[in-house]
């Protein structure tokens, strides 16, 4: 596995990851359902399908493995009740990397039909769910076999660190001493990526098929913004302090970097790909201590109560959810402890002195004819 | 999971099964081969479906997992070649229920597929794998969704221990010595219970769909004969002598009874479900120790070698991979080494006296329209 396979994985909905990766998840799905809901209106307002085929790519697994789906369903279970529609059949596919643990989703898929009986009219009976292991850079599923496509949190991993990043010495990601041949390769492997996946969804879903793909970004043009790396750059600080410290050797900090990408709007909106009509993109934040918004991401707590409760340690348990195994598969165990002590500290310290957020692109986007 | 769960989960191909198990599978799928092959023959000679969608319902985990489905794909293959038709997308749909070790399966799919794509032409980038949790007494496609569906030594396991045994004291299954109520009630049960497997798969199937199912049987039409219930009944023996020695409590020992049913050919020929129409029905065997038949299941030792290699060994491992969850969630951990130990004497004992084997009945069928 590498190593973005591993972090995709645990890309913060993983069973490892604690109640404020919970919360921002929750949080991220309530700011996209606006979103999705318009987009499975627009799609029952041209067709009814029969049997709905719904994907969610990079499902995880967990406490939200469920939660899209069951707010797909149930929306469009209202959509149907509203225009008198007949109630589909749902085939839901789940999707994660082959490591991904899908014992625990099958194991709670029971209990969820359950909940989700006393939530629908269509009768939980209508909905079959299966497991996708593979790759999203790859083709999932049969030519013309989805109707709607959903990603939450996964796409801005990239396949793989890009090739040619060797002089990012002292960094672990694109920060604004990357040199310029760091940021440019990491954006062509972002639009490879992004490339390479939305030929593939092409394929697999129907003409007029909808996909609501929600994932980290930026505002800024520059790749390097803080705004999108900083996170990353305060656990680079803390690993710097173990090298300058000799525990941790420098050449193995030069050669680790992170495969992830945030893109801006337009690197999503625009992309050589010509298969989908973008019907939406929408840009948002959620601050680091998830605290400090409501249900619809809006600031809940004055910034000296975050101060007050921006202790650094909810983001540190959060970011080390998505990096430990990462970490662990270059650096070893034994450091893992020592880093964390030492992000916590660092994330504390610069969320009691400004303000720290995370940006979020959505894209809403049809298969055209 | 109730007692039926446990058992059909492990049944007979699961990460716990011995060589001999294994070797025993690959003798049913040889065995059944030419039945398949028959069946894909006939599909393909009548349609041309683009996208085959394959179920293998029960299909466990472990090294015999992707066995039947790498069989199913390498025919059509070669009838398509051979057919000069175009090589249909093949969508592979796994079973089993929740408990069933479907990590272990997707963590090994990718080099499954290595391996598949040497052996086909229609490129393994064709063929989607997917996995399916819950029990196949309920519905688990939507409807009008397959094309093929194939079971192997799953069908026996009951969806639950008939009601009414009570009085099957001594015994843990069907036997010579079970009241009559006892065999009606597992007859009943066999009844139901395949009735509603043929309901859901005749809404699942597409009209000229196929199935082929293999499962234990029987040639007698008596259902407390030797040929399906001795092994059971040697179980019992080594169960009633911890009775009898204080090892087990009598009531424990009268309430466990075997979910399984191996049915008479008849009983699966003749139906109250009539949406399919029976193209084949086999009836072969294997005997207990599998190194006594060559890969056609034919007699390749004589009963004197056979006595020499068949100790019991190898049948009490492959039981002791099927019954030991069982035994266990009814009787407690402690017992089981005891148990075995027993079962394998007894086993031994019976092997070197006369010919022991099991009987298979595969039957091939098609969705009417």
């Amino acid at each position: 596995m590498d190593v973005a396979q591993v972090l995709h994985m645990n890309g913060g909905k993983g069973e490892n990851s604690c109640a404020n990766n919970s919360l921002i998840q929750k949080k991220v799905i309530a700011m996209t359902k606006p979103i999705m809901e318009e987009a499975l209106t627009n799609l029952y307002s041209s067709t009814s399908p029969s049997k709905l085929a719904i994907a969610d790519l990079g499902c995880s697994s967990g406490p939200n493995t469920f939660l899209v789906t069951s707010e797909i369903i149930e929306v469009v279970d209202r959509i149907c009740r509203n225009l008198n529609k007949e109630y589909p059949e749902y085939h839901v596919f789940l999707n994660d990397l082959p490591g991904n643990d899908f014992n625990a989703i099958f194991r709670s898929l029971p209990s969820f039909l359950v909940t989700l009986k006393t939530r629908i009219q269509t009768g939980a009976g209508k909905c079959f769910f299966t497991g996708v292991p593979g790759s999203f850079y790859s083709r999932l599923f049969p030519t013309n076999s989805l109707n709607f496509v959903y990603s939450s949190y996964s796409l801005m991993w990239l396949s793989q660190v890009p090739e040619g990043v060797e002089n990012n010495k002292g960094n672990i990601y694109m920060a604004c001493t990357s040199p310029p041949n760091v940021l440019k390769a990491y954006y062509e492997q972002f639009q490879r990526d992004f490339t390479t996946f939305l030929e593939c969804r092409s394929k697999e879903l129907v003409v007029g098929g909808r996909m609501v793909l929600t994932l980290l970004g930026r505002r800024s043009s520059n790749p390097a913004d803080k705004e999108c790396c900083y996170i990353w750059e305060l656990m680079a600080l803390a690993l710097n302090e173990m090298v300058d410290e000799g525990i941790i050797e420098e050449e193995k900090l030069d050669s680790f970097n992170i495969a992830q990408y945030a893109p801006y709007p337009d690197e999503v909106r625009f992309t050589k790909e010509g298969s989908f009509k973008i019907d939406r993109l929408k840009v948002s934040k959620v601050y680091w201590n998830p605290y400090n918004t409501d249900k619809f991401g809006l600031l809940i707590l004055n910034p000296s109560e975050v101060r007050k409760l921006g202790d650094g340690y909810g983001v540190a348990k959060y970011m080390r959810a998505v990096a430990e195994p990462l970490l662990v598969s270059h650096f070893g165990e034994q450091i893992i402890d020592e880093v964390f002590i030492r992000y916590q500290k660092i994330v504390a310290d610069r969320m009691a002195k400004e303000e720290t957020e995370f940006v979020n692109v959505t894209v809403s986007m049809t298969k055209r004819g």
